[in-house]
């Protein structure tokens, strides 16, 4: 348990593959923050990088509220998600100096219909944030386990909104930051992923070959 | 409307911002589709990239059905994808060497409980798959319109899995290969994205000051 960050960072990247972005091997979820701003540049960026993500009927349903710890006046909204946070999530993100809430607009602006893929590009635009986040030495962790009620009372969301999820962001922390043994336990268990052959398919189940 | 390929994409790179990655300015959704396909390598990369996605539980909900035209075994899943578009879309996406179609486990393998982030992640899946995509020179446009009865029933789709969306995958077409005057036009129509002033708040509908 006697890692540090560096090590632990080096630990979770994804095996190399020629060719694939380094972002895509780099980008990990971390527990532990280090107790560092992130700058207001910075956080141009990774919201820059998710505003150009695709969405259907460009209809970009995504709308971001950000908590930024001890800035006004971004503290108010990070206080209060942090107050809804669930379980231990609140115990690890409370060190996390940003917290980001993305909803989506339920409806489609050109016709009052139901947008069925609010979500789905909300997930596209967060993958943007996260891998901008990374490339520019930031980390991300994405939660879902908060109060729903709590969020959309505290923050005043009108309903036709649907809450995502949450992004901690910030700059990764050392493992031993941890208080948690079990969360420590886990900040330096390798990454896992299913292999392709369970992922992809040429027939329903059956494994695609994707080598030549 | 003589605008060559290479035109087309210079204006459809999202302004520069310094410090953001340079694909998240490159890539947009073009319609039309040059006649060369996609070598496995790639194939293999975008795929990778879209595995090492975030999700929720780390469950990996996404399963992508592969379809290529004319090479066997993918091409069946091709023509059942193609046969499944609804209105223009089976016009542009049929000069796609490569249509994917992304599903996703309805429950969570671990306590059989619905996953209502399955397709947010399968979201980021699919931006991880069109970023990685834009990085080797190739080019994506995700749809949603085709007639999901058909797709699972010709696929074999089991009913836990719910259907996202199909990708078309290739190279980026001269904008004179789109038949439809309309498509044409969009072609070569600038992006648009709201500015941040409108997506990212520090209370609901207050925008967020991101300059220092």
């Amino acid at each position: 348990m006697a890692l540090s960050a560096d090590e632990v960072h080096s630990l979770k990247q994804a095996p190399l593959v020629e060719g694939v972005l380094p972002v895509m091997h780099n980008r990990w979820s971390p527990r532990s923050f280090a107790d560092r701003t992130v700058c207001r540049d910075d956080l141009h960026r990774v919201f820059e990088a998710a505003r150009w993500a695709a969405s259907s009927n460009n209809e970009q349903p995504w709308r971001f509220l950000l908590g930024v710890r001890d800035v006004a006046p971004f503290d108010e909204i990070y206080t209060k998600l942090l107050a809804a946070l669930l379980g231990f999530n609140q115990e690890w993100a409370s060190a996390a100096p940003v917290l980001v809430l993305g909803v989506v607009d339920a409806k489609f602006a050109h016709n009052g219909k139901d947008n069925p893929h609010a979500l789905y590009d909300l997930g596209g635009a967060m993958a943007h944030f996260a891998l901008q986040a990374t490339a520019l030495g930031l980390t991300t962790r994405q939660l879902a386990g908060f109060n729903p009620e709590l969020v959309r009372d505290s923050l005043h969301i009108p309903p036709n909104y649907v809450l995502g999820v949450i992004t901690a962001l910030g700059y990764q922390g050392e493992p031993s930051a941890l208080e948690n043994e079990k969360l420590q336990a886990r900040e330096v268990a390798p990454r896992e992923r299913k292999p392709l052959t369970e992922l992809v398919f040429s027939s329903w189940g059956e494994p695609a070959d994707l080598r030549d």
